[in-house]
């Protein structure tokens, strides 16, 4: 009933409440004497009270009462006028990663089982006979904690597998419990570094959200956010539900006030891409926690913060776009970039240096990577989940994608069948679903497909090894495999120079084949640095042109434009600038300037 | 009997006695099969015998054996004629920090209790509703250790600060004994680093000592330790209780070796700032142990160590001084540095980057920056606890002290209206006693004295905010205040140039304000770079003229100046340069050169 | 009679086995459920399933098991005529150092008994009562566990000694059981990094192997490797059991791939210095696991590896040099380096920054320093046990052994006295065998051999203290003895110029004595720099000359020449070049080109 008269309050003031499920900061009597309800990290730290996200969500204690103060709120609020939403939990395991709780383990142990039916299943697929590993039953099988060396490959992937899993089922739960007194659409706040499924979590949305706090200069991330969540849920626009209004601070770190525009940019590019609504956090500066350093709409002492005006100014630009956000939509994209979480697990499992130097080395920076130069390029993009339709798509990416389902790689060789191109980047198809390698062929399945064998591949980054493509030559880094074509069919684009390689034959790390009215596109190591950079934008310019993907207006790097279609098919373009330097962009023959953080309509 | 032999030899060779109770070191009985009865640190590990500082003073059992030995050596050595001095344990906290055992956290529930009184007491300080984190009983409130994200700033300032005052209460349980049977002063040997508060230790000694063990690059602290501790105790001289000869060093690192001639400066400059003793540590290298790298006056092979002639050379120097030294004192110093051990605490809780650059972002490293003005500008400067009586300073320089208590605001009202000028610096009034922000005004109390009102406040490293004064612009560094002056006779001295104050009018970060016959100024974020460094000192320079500070000599930097007076009141001179470059100094019109290391009087 | 089937069909194929014992990767009964039996390492933290070396050997459980299971193998296949040898375990302590399980600590109290005798003998050997560290019994001296400052350097150094001895006696134990069923010969796989006691295990080996996996750069490795292993077991050839065809890896980090030919010039230079046999590890790359980044003979998928031709190039120089190899063996050294299994662990616990530069600071650093000047000019040289005779050489160079036993020093006297030439070089000498200092001299019983006293020591790097020898000035580095002769024929070769020396008469670095037919040189820091180096360079040339050493054939840098010995005396010589630029070296007055990682005779 408190939060009731709350609802009623913000109700009668002309406000719509999102309610969130209060479990990442459970109460203290829930853990209080209960080392066993808390979560356990990897190094066997015992999490306690006094920040968030200590509990241990597979301790059945733990889950029982969370899904009895869910109800408890649902039951009380869920008919209520105010409510627009409701938030499972917040940011599921932004500070956390996997749980090695006893509570956890036995989930881990529940989840192998169901994964692998026997423990001979298990066995064979991890080759446990490597390093006397062979387990007798599950019980057995440890999380993956101390240890002289390194863990088992398919033991440690998997072990995020199964934590991601469980997370997404305690979603679930909870939205099964609020679904059963509410109607309001249950949506949960991601952010792109969490350890979670994004996939498998989004099933059970009505809605999604995502909460994103650039920095000024890390622009692109907005960019990214939008056009990963705007594909999550087809046919539901997302949010972006919390951001900064000027800085992010807590005790221990500051980060670098916005610059002034940066907070209008940030939400006209957002809005432009499909984000529904933006809310801020947070409104009043809190007077007390460990957050007090970041900025606020207000002041603990109640005066407008830093962030104020250009939240006025986010305002005043909503106001103006109204017309055109609501009676269009942003535009399907031709070209798609493959996210695949199952990937992305592998690639912590196994971070490979495939990245080409102004990245770092996990999945995240190889996306970054492909997405910044589909950005740069000036190309309309949607980035795809692996399990996504992807009919509509001339030009597919799929880079650092290490294992390829059957079910995928079907998906993809029908759609090329019919006039796609698919772009299979490097590291896609060298693991198995388990983590391991295949016997048959470095990149299973996929080498049949694209008309190629490989040879062998290995590690390329400071051997000075190059790849020739259009008359442009790169150092080649990360990963390499080389590859013989072996379809008649099948043409070598871009030539391997290794020393190595001298008495294996002409090899190749980037090849085409035709299937069907489509193409199957190889790319098997990465070129870097800024002929690398040249030669892969001018690759992507190369097979987007010959798929048929419609020319862009040019923009120069750090504007965005962005197509957005009405009901009757008429497409309006929005031109954002992002990096604070203005752009220009081409619509026809006029060149249309966009100031710093400013916006262009044409 | 064995140390009452041991101290009849030394008192038959003339040698007085500093006798040392033994607590940092418990024989092997104490803790052996007792866990419980060991400091356990901030990551849970509990620390075993073999080195020092292992047991926890807070457990009944350790507490009880530590005043029984310490009972037994007072009876048996407290009258012995050998006997000038007690010194408590040694280095209090000069390897650990906070102790996290099982005893600890029974005392820190404790402490609470004493401190908040009720429950909601503490509930309503910390607002604890953020995130859930409301207590129902004293008992249920964690020491600081693992959560996923940080601790509340509440809970962790007052985690430091009630380990500091059970670790005071330990020393003065020992004093206490020592006392009874004892008429020998009580003094113990601090480090400017370690993890107790002064200000509340010092008032349970009987006089002062400090160990410094300085590397000749790193010769302003012996200055600062002089000028701090000279303060901690009026009208008793402290002691250099341990120095190094030549280098430190234990095994895992060797420091450089001491210049020649850095010795004899340091004690020079130590005596000349008040230091009454200067002891050595130590006599003869051990032959066994983890020090056996450090410098000794004699080699375990009992041959005269590197240092040897250093010694010699600074007992030479004490002769030639020894009239001065004891027929004057120094002088009473006209500035006054602020020391907050409360401040100490809130700023390792709550890091901020306020300095300018040469300096780390701590307390120490602020208060260094401060101090090294001081000392550069060549003023006689004394560095005062937050407690101390200011009546006979002019100038008082506040920077970085979070909280600031009503007592010392009325003590610093009074004095200003008597004439004193208080430079109120960055930080400075930010936070509540309980590690919150006010909900009425950013400084709290402090915005009514200096007539003025902060707008809002925000982390200005790296967004070109710069402050203009007396025709001098630098960058801002570190957290900025801006102010809006509100009494009529504020005046702006500073201006605040930031894109993102634009829309608020102009703002200040330096202001003035006559109260009664002194003045109020404030400055709301540090100026950075070669640039701030001038403005912040021509500022010292204009407020101390404005105040009437003597001016000072003039040395040229790396040499220091020191004003010693007789009862009679008459004031000699002493200048040392501890840079080892030589120096100039000014007396009237003649120019006074000090040799590398070397000293003058005029 | 699995294994028995695997032995018949690899015979039946013409290869012979090296089985090796399981030990490394007990199956998972042994320690599921039993934490008490798996290892735990200094920072507390108990190992699991999942990986190898996770089991706590001194647990008489594991050893027992352990035992039973290289019965049963031996039983089984100790006759096989496929069996060649038997190697122990997998490169014993690679991945780990000290246990610190329950049973290790035992382990540790019973060797502490056995070392010691009496508690009152430790306690007086370590000095104890320094800090109040006194014992009453062995039980209660603690592993060198978490303590807020260092350990005492005589329990940390014993706590390694200890480890080491137990790891040997575990060894043994297994060798005893191989050799009551099998005469197959029994080895073991070293590799120098690796927490053991390499001249007491090999005491129980019949013949010695190590590992080595060398990056192109690091070439002087292999060269290191077998001029130690070469000489562990006089009489008996030693083998290169693994190393890599191509490149290292394991998911976490990829090494870089070897250059062409680098492979070749490895295998050669290895089998040159004694090497029999090169094996390579892995055949088949694996399919699951953490290592499937290395680099195999062939992939998983069964086509040639990228180093599938180097092992070819290999094969075919091993047949060509097939003659030589069996008709000739490595000439004997006149050059010997020590190496102190004793020393290197001392520097673990006492890292001293004696190195030039080029090389950190721990014992390994220091003798690649040694090694590296030796190979770099040119000279033929072994790299001698502690223990081992040294009648043959004429020179040996024994840097960085603190502790020099009597009978090390009998020894080395009685040789010096028959003609040799002793280099005593920095650090030698200046601990007792329980790592304390000396009371009596600074470098105990070596300065009376040495006719020299230490006056004192000190660390001096970074203090611009100087050396000059033979016109040649350079700075000291790391720890520094100053030496005044006191022999009447003691010469100083070497001035130390150091300021604070200033008073205490000139003093030496560097001294030479002639005793019986030979000559004592001490060196008592190391010169730093290009002209440290050019001074070391000099100080070995001209005491080899001196001493008799046969000139070098002088081979540029990254080259080294090998002389090779047939039964009936003649010598042959084969230059490599390890360093893939080629080089030149001069046989008489005929100048030979090496070609890039080619190999010639003469």
């Amino acid at each position: 009933t408190f939060w009731r008269r709350v609802l009623d309050r913000l109700h009668a003031a002309g406000m719509a409440v999102v309610f969130c499920t209060p479990t990442a900061t459970p109460p203290i009597w829930l853990t209080y004497g209960h080392p066993e309800r808390c979560f356990r990290n990897a190094s066997g730290k015992v999490m306690l009270h006094g920040s968030r996200q200590h509990a241990a969500y597979d301790h059945p204690d733990v889950r029982a009462a969370c899904l009895r103060i869910v109800e408890a709120l649902a039951k009380t609020l869920g008919q209520h006028p105010a409510l627009v939403a409701w938030q499972l939990d917040n940011e599921f395991k932004c500070h956390v990663a996997e749980d090695y709780s006893d509570a956890a383990v036995a989930g881990w142990h529940h989840w192998l089982g169901d994964h692998f039916g026997t423990i001979e299943a298990l066995n064979d697929a991890w080759a446990t006979d490597v390093w006397s590993e062979r387990y007798q039953c599950f019980d057995q099988v440890p999380a993956p904690g101390p240890t002289p060396f390194m863990h088992h490959a398919g033991l440690a992937t998997a072990y995020r597998r199964a934590d991601r899993e469980r997370i997404a089922e305690f979603a679930e739960a909870q939205a099964a419990v609020l679904r059963a007194y509410s109607a309001a659409p249950v949506t949960h706040n991601f952010g792109l570094g969490f350890a979670v499924d994004f996939e498998r979590m989004c099933t059970g949305l009505d809605f999604v959200s995502f909460d994103d706090y650039p920095s000024a200069k890390r622009w692109r991330t907005v960019v990214l956010d939008n056009d990963l969540f705007r594909n999550a849920k087809p046919g539901r626009a997302h949010w972006l539900m919390e951001t900064s209004v000027a800085h992010n601070g807590w005790f221990g770190e500051h980060e670098t006030v916005h610059p002034p525009g940066f907070l209008r940019a940030e939400a006209v590019a957002s809005f432009a891409l499909g984000a529904q609504t933006i809310c801020y956090w947070l409104w009043r500066q809190q007077r007390a926690g460990c957050e007090l350093p970041h900025s606020a709409v207000m002041s603990a002492w109640f005066k407008p913060g830093i962030g104020h005006e250009s939240v006025a100014q986010v305002e005043a630009a909503r106001m103006e776009l109204h017309t055109l956000l609501t009676t269009t939509r942003p535009a399907a994209a031709q070209i798609g970039l493959t996210w695949s979480d199952h990937a992305r697990v592998m690639l912590q499992t196994e971070p490979i240096g495939a990245s080409s130097g102004r990245h770092s080395t996990d999945y995240r920076a190889i996306i970054d990577a492909w997405h910044g130069r589909l950005v740069d390029a000036g190309f309309h993009r949607d980035v795809r989940f692996e399990g996504a339709d992807i009919d509509d798509l001339k030009l597919l990416v799929t880079p650092a994608m290490p294992y390829v389902s059957d079910a995928f790689l079907a998906k993809v060789e029908r759609w090329v069948r019919a006039g796609g191109t698919w772009l299979c980047g490097p590291l896609t198809g060298m693991r198995t679903a388990e983590h391991g390698v295949s016997t048959v062929a470095a990149l299973g399945a996929v080498e049949a497909l694209a008309g190629v064998e490989v040879v062998f591949g290995w590690p390329v980054t400071g051997s000075e090894t190059t790849v020739t493509t259009g008359g442009q030559t790169a150092e080649l880094s990360g990963w390499c495999h080389a590859m013989r074509p072996i379809g008649a069919d099948t043409k070598v684009m871009g030539v391997l120079a290794a020393a190595e390689s001298a008495h294996a034959g002409p090899l190749a790390v980037i090849t085409e084949r035709p299937v069907g009215d489509g193409l199957v596109v190889m790319l098997t190591a990465e070129p870097q640095g800024e002929a690398g950079e040249r030669i892969l934008t001018t690759l992507l310019n190369h097979y987007a042109n010959l798929a048929g993907v419609a020319a862009t207006s040019s923009p120069t790097i750090g504007t965005i434009v962005v197509p957005r279609v009405s009901d009757t098919g008429e497409t309006t373009w929005i031109a954002v600038n992002l990096d604070g330097r203005g752009g220009i962009v081409r619509d026809g023959d006029s060149v249309i300037a966009v100031e710093p953080y400013g916006w262009r309509l044409f």
